[in-house]
């Protein structure tokens, strides 16, 4: 399935040392400037799994301060640092969406599509699909991720200055018309999607609108809700998981309050995997006063929130699996749980900060199968 | 009709000299502050209607400097010029709402539960239009008008830096919680009507989401739409005419495409109705490089602008009913658009300077009552 090879590739290249995820502040090495009030940009859960420990002892470390000159156009592409320095405007523009963070959105849609228990695989439920799929990632993940980029051009001046929007690369004004071509390409795709699907309300094109709105008010003051380690955390987790299920389907059965409900809470998973984010950037947080949970909480406790928030909410789905009479995908859960945790105490536990990116990288493919468990279950 | 009572006060008050509308940049006095790409809030396009010539010539130039030593309580709770200094917090939070922009909306619900030809005078139906009426003024436009003062804040400290926030009677913590509470309780009854009105999809709640968005870009950069004549004078146009308006028919009734489209189209003469306050502000938007439509057309081209937005689509409007034989329907509202007519002669051609809020103050209340001739005509 391309959808979980690419997921895959993005969770588990840890071997390449170059692979590094769109940064936020690492290090105060640089005085807190005192106009920034939040750290950059705060990449989203799964990508972050890109990077591993390894990339702490190899050579390029180079790339946090200057593009290397060696920099990879795969890099550069998918929108990571490591980046070649790019001057064609169409990979600049690429690049601003960070197409490394659209496969947990396709996995989303698919995860929905099969939950839905309507999905055939004929020519034309796969093109809706991937019409779904381009909606969700490209269009309205790049539009947030452009907007994003636009809001941390200020503390990537200072870190990043190589970046497309402080190195001048690409104009305000062009990254201003990306993002209403994404916005609108996106909510346009909605609207189709709802004719194609002959729905009497046009419910994929309003969860655009939702989408679109939490995608704004993430970055954008006053509400920026990544300002807020649990809001933030959390907006997150249910953009990457109930959002993209929700639009897959609604476009191909019924979204109930049911399954709105099920998401809503698997979101909290969500956002205990991008809590593991926050760790390594603790000090810079605390530095420029931003209020991540490892900062409020300290290293400790932060560390059994975040498992905590990963364990309780899947054992509450097997849980809840169970009680409707599903006892194997329950089983099925139950299993993909377990080397979750033994990742947990072997990685996470152990040293946050170190393991961060090997923990992801192990135990994510285990989580996203689960997500997909859960999904046939509800089908039937 | 305490609507309609309502939206005449806020449109015909033009009598107390103190009685001002919330204010742009009136004229270059300050030189332009180089952060600020954008002039002061733009107010609402009814409200600015209660500005009069009289003010240019009465006694309190005060208040555009100062709060007046014998400022207004009343003024200060609609949000107004001319408003006493207030220390009460509670008071302060409903100046940054702006009450004085609210009965536009509440009128729209009511022509949309007209349009719907299913609203009766039970108390239920009369509980559940006030329900749908806070929704749409205290909270939505609430939070869209708190969001707004938020952004202006610069600018406000220097053209008006006793307003709340710039003089700091309210802390900025205290207005994001004003503005997340407004939002979460607009959507909250947004959500509550659905389900009072039975709904198996929650299309109030969703309109809501819509209606956040547009308010959230109207004010937040990057897409910030009133940094554009025609995007933000539109954006104006259609939150005060179709968003309410299609509350109130999926309220009561079904909201059907060729209403969305016909009310989309009536924002147009929305979009006249704000250009008629761009006049005023020209030299002030000039110098800080404002591309309002007086700004870009220069004066003579955008007077004509306006008045053929909002004739042209009050008449295409009377063209529809007609073909859709109703007769009567359409020549009361050919009835009601000549005085308008008269009146933009009489005043707003001659002088939209110095004639803008007469001419508003005297052609609004044929322009409204228009719109509910409409939904009348819509509901038959």
């Amino acid at each position: 399935m391309a959808a979980a090879l690419l997921l895959a590739a993005s969770t588990s290249s840890s071997s390449s040392a170059a692979f590094r995820p769109p940064l936020r502040l690492r290090s105060p090495t640089h005085p807190p400037h005192p106009r920034l009030i939040r750290t950059g940009r705060r990449p989203f859960p799964v990508v972050r799994a890109a990077e591993t420990d390894a990339t702490k002892d190899a050579k390029p470390k180079a790339p946090e301060k200057a593009p290397a000159a060696d920099g990879s156009s795969f890099n550069q592409l998918l929108g990571i640092k490591g980046a070649k320095q790019e001057t064609d405007i169409w990979k600049i523009r690429l690049q601003l969406t960070k197409p490394v963070t659209w496969p947990p959105l396709v996995w989303g849609v698919l995860c929905g599509a099969a939950a839905s228990g309507n999905f055939h695989w004929t020519v034309e439920d796969v093109a809706k699909s991937i019409v779904c799929m381009i909606m969700s990632g490209p269009c309205l993940t790049g539009y947030t991720q452009t907007i994003n980029d636009w809001y941390d051009r200020d503390i990537d001046a200072i870190n990043e200055p190589y970046r497309p929007i402080p190195s001048g690369a690409i104009s305000e004004n062009e990254v201003i018309t990306q993002i209403w071509v994404l916005l609108l390409a996106g909510l346009g795709l909605g609207a189709l999607l709802d004719v194609w699907a002959g729905h009497d309300f046009p419910i994929v094109f309003y969860l655009a609108v939702g989408g679109s709105l939490l995608s704004y008010i993430y970055s954008a003051p006053p509400l920026k809700l990544k300002q807020n380690g649990w809001i933030g955390n959390f907006a997150l987790g249910a953009s990457y998981i109930s959002l993209p299920w929700w639009a897959g389907q609604a476009l191909f059965g019924t979204l109930t309050p049911d399954i709105v409900v099920l998401t809503t809470l698997y979101s909290i998973a969500g956002l205990g995997i991008a809590i593991v984010n926050d760790f390594k950037s603790i000090e810079g947080d605390r530095a420029l006063g931003l209020q991540s949970l490892p900062v409020a909480f300290g290293m400790e406790t932060a560390k059994w929130i975040c498992v905590g928030a990963i364990d309780i909410t899947q054992l509450s789905v097997a849980g809840y699996l169970l009680s409707t009479g599903k006892l194997y995908y329950a089983l099925a859960l139950l299993g993909l749980t377990i080397p979750q945790v033994v990742f947990q105490f072997q990685y996470f536990l152990k040293d946050p900060v170190k393991y961060d990116v090997k923990y992801q990288a192990s135990a994510q493919p285990f989580f996203v199968l689960g997500l997909l468990v859960t999904a046939l279950a509800t089908s039937h």
